[in-house]
């Protein structure tokens, strides 16, 4: 219902295409953990509010959870009898089933992602179609051409009860993870140890298949600002450790950092950067509230690390959203045009980085409200 | 170099769209551990042998390892100063910067994939182009036209050296997953318990993250056949366990299984059960070679089961090819139209699941070559 109020009235279908916006629209959704990773289904929905599944069977049988849709064309692509083809055609085959339904109505088609071989099974024949008629008006009072997947980012970014239940629950796993690591980052210990024990902390919590990924990489004097998987470097007294790392759980996920000091003395040095960092979170939770621009929390992130001569260092975002992608808008950034809305989940994370010593960077995750925001993030922040 | 000598001499230009195909002739691949797991570059391969990228920016800083191209057009989608558009439309600024590279020659596009937008960017006032000629006699005696994904399914068949070399890393990490399944499966042990040990330990074998799927349910006299994620259900003496799983690395996966009883006393019942399972095995083993077909394979397998009275129960494949997709061909079931070729990596898994008592199901992988069959698996098979 919110996606159709804000589609012009002439369009009478829309196919969706994104797997992501599939996900979000019906809960069907394919887990990157499965035999059909990769793989896809098509949503059609009509405006008197049906929706149907396009997939192949095997793509249906390995969706996760339950899904709610009103019909659903699936084609049989592996039956265990019969060699396959190309799984994809099959997934064609389920399109070629709604040609009819379409047909000589006037609809919008999520082409950023709809396969090109499935326009064209819908457009054959069909010289009046509308299907590539584009959404004029929606969104935007320019009155500019808007695309669905544009359209539906913006709906995404207001998370409803059910979002914000699921985002809890990768937070808290993401807590524990940073709880193991406290305990178990210490000199003699490897990136990839510390990965290993976050990640089994964080499935323990749970208590069904999820995945992480962030940075698990120390930040070291001559390398202060280097993020991404973890690598068989052993960590050693002083370094510094910036663990910033996401759950994902059906799609969705935190994004929440702590830096941790080997050793668990921080010298004078490391102790300043820190409380720079603190200092521009503070300043940034102040201003955060439904309505401000997101330019605003940038400025009001960075200034107040501007005291500290490690200030300067801080150059990257002040945070942005997080949901089904990563990042997304809110952009927390200089030169954002975001201006944050009720039901946005965005980040704050200052760092400041500096060569000889090391990098810091802390992270919380909040709940954007008309008031203010609530800290999403359960995970203790100290070096 | 092998994908153009199935190419027409016609076409000039190729545009891959599967990132499973682009990953395959390039190496540039999004890890679906990252945050931009989901995102998506495309690939220009040019008869002379020239491969182009097109990505946005922050999918280009996602990539894992090394690629292989000789051009790069990637479109800044964030730069940490300015708000984002909807990511795809930063993708589709890269392939205007191709448009004109591409004009008036005779190309083909991985129509399966391409997104309807990327191509109405090519096909913009280009009416002689020839975008969507389709490739007709690649790759089939009958002349009948022939999809770019399909063809290049087909060449992923033969695994060459270095991706048998991957494959034997995740079939080593599978392997250690299932010796600790060995360790800890017992009564009051929840399968979702086994699952966190195998994974720790398939991540301990591997030394860098990868991702495990599979099945991991006990097979009870109730639910002799179930699969999937693992649940909260605790282990109970006389429970079998079918540990059917695959680690995912760079793409590439094995797929070999256990069965365990637990408490480690097989009733005759379930001796019986296993013993029909080896024959299978042992019986298609004896058969594997290129040139055979698939159904032969399914035969020999199937055939020397029915001297048990379970045998009937074995009604699914007796195996398929793996490697960066899962099932794919050759399949091997009774109507199969595959046939082996030297390079094939795939399973045999014979099963057989008897309401009242519980399922089993064992499970191979083997290289399939001139003479016979390498298996790649090296995991023991017991109760």
């Amino acid at each position: 219902a919110r996606l159709w109020s804000r589609i012009p009235a002439e369009f009478e279908w829309l196919l969706i295409a994104d797997p992501r916006h599939v996900h979000y629209l019906s809960n069907f959704w394919v887990p990157s953990l499965s035999f059909s990773g990769g793989e896809r289904a098509l949503l059609l929905l009509e405006r008197e509010q049906r929706a149907t599944l396009l997939a192949d069977n095997f793509t249906a049988k390995s969706a996760s959870g339950k899904h709610y849709v009103d019909r659903e064309e699936i084609h049989t692509w592996y039956d265990h009898k019969h060699s396959v083809v190309n799984r994809d055609l099959a997934l064609f085959e389920a399109v070629k089933r709604i040609r009819d339904r379409v047909y000589g109505r006037v609809g919008a088609v999520e082409a950023e992602w709809l396969p090109l071989a499935a326009s064209e099974i819908l457009a054959a024949d069909h010289e009046v179609h509308a299907l590539r008629k584009s959404i004029s008006g929606v969104g935007e009072a320019s009155g500019a051409a808007i695309d669905l997947g544009t359209l539906l980012r913006d709906l995404r970014r207001q998370k409803l009860p059910d979002e914000i239940e699921l985002l809890k629950k990768c937070m808290a796993a993401t807590a524990a993870g940073q709880v193991r690591a406290r305990e178990v980052i210490r000199a003699g210990v490897s990136e990839f140890d510390v990965y290993r024990e976050v990640h089994a902390a964080a499935l323990a919590s749970i208590g069904r298949p999820a995945y992480i990924y962030g940075d698990f990489r120390a930040a070291t004097t001559e390398l202060p600002k280097v993020g991404g998987a973890p690598t068989d470097y052993v960590l050693k007294d002083g370094d510094m450790y910036i663990l910033d790392f996401s759950v994902v759980l059906d799609g969705y996920r935190s994004d929440f950092t702590n830096t941790f000091v080997v050793g668990g003395k921080p010298t004078a040095q490391q102790q300043e950067m820190y409380d720079t960092c603190q200092k521009g979170m503070i300043a940034g939770e102040k201003v955060l509230k439904a309505g401000v621009a997101a330019k605003e929390v940038h400025a009001a992130v960075y200034n107040a690390m501007q005291s500290s001569e490690y200030g300067a260092t801080f150059t990257h975002h002040a945070g942005h959203g997080i949901g089904l992608g990563h990042p997304e808008a809110p952009i927390l950034v200089p030169e954002s045009t975001d201006v944050l809305v009720v039901g946005d989940v965005i980040t704050l994370e200052p760092g400041v980085y500096v060569k000889g010593v090391g990098g810091i960077r802390i992270e919380h995750n909040y709940l954007i409200t008309e008031t203010g925001a609530e800290c999403l993030s359960p995970h203790t922040i100290a070096l």
